[in-house]
């Protein structure tokens, strides 16, 4: 089992969601309506609700067998989950692939639409760069699509920093 | 022991200095005067000799204890080598991150400085990108420096394709 994180640390609840505080690194005090958001890094997700959640924001789909490989040797694996009484359900997830020493590569950021707008992908990312920053990894990259680049920028991700390009290999 | 493969297989020595052939899904038949150029993807790497490379080429130095973890952790390694009668010296380094599934991200690609302009970087690359599509690694990525887009773009690699933006996380 990995870690299990509450952002929102009180009982209290209320009646309309409240967004959620985005400085993960002290756990907030706040609830979603009755339901409270925890993070994991436990890799042993079931890949079904893995590929639901994926679905719901419409990408490709892909084999199973390969993102459970992939998973098993990413570097770092965040999940984000609602808990509502005893049931837990898979909101968010990210992951990242590192050599361990310099470098990681943040992958797969993923949040399901009901729980968007409510500052829960800032607060996984920062789950990320926290977790991958304790491990002593100093440069963290990730891909970004356009609609996304915002986002990161407000996170600390700089685009093309001193003219470097990221860049993709397509065969001829 | 990884494999090595020799990009110049025949015997024949020229005086004068030809450029590598640069597909290599077939070893060439061409030495470089008295030597041979070898690839290898072994990890046994003496740490000094890479980092006697990497000075040739002005990069700054490194802990080589969070080098040595790099590489042990990098998906794949492929170093270069120059082969003179029994003598071999690296004049050749680069490695690739992986989740082993989907994506593959290349670090450290070197040579050295007597061995640029002979072909020998691309040939490099093109056993990085041989070796990793024959993993099934659907997406190589890279990062690269502002002098050595047009190398990598004549290499297959498209900038920012479809918009998507690499990123860097700075500290705040």
């Amino acid at each position: 089992m990995g870690f299990w994180k509450s952002l929102f640390s009180t009982t209290d609840t209320t009646t309309s969601p409240k967004p959620a505080e985005l400085n993960s690194s002290t756990a907030s005090a706040v609830t979603i309506g009755n339901s409270r958001i925890f993070f994991s890094t436990d890799r042993e997700i079931d890949l079904y609700e893995l590929e639901e959640l994926c679905d719901a924001v419409g990408w490709s789909r892909r084999p199973l067998r390969k993102v459970k490989k992939a998973i098993q040797h990413s570097f770092l694996v965040v999940s984000m989950w609602e808990q509502r009484g005893t049931q837990r359900r898979l909101v968010g997830f990210s992951r990242a692939t590192s050599d361990h020493a310099f470098n990681a590569t943040i992958w797969d950021v993923v949040v399901h639409p009901d729980f968007q707008g409510k500052g829960l992908g800032k607060a996984l990312m920062r789950q990320m760069i926290k977790r991958l920053r304790s491990e002593d990894i100093s440069n963290i990259t990730l891909f970004a699509d356009p609609h996304v680049i915002d986002f990161y920028r407000g996170l600390g991700f700089m685009p093309d920093p001193e003219g470097i390009k990221g860049m993709f290999w397509y065969p001829d």
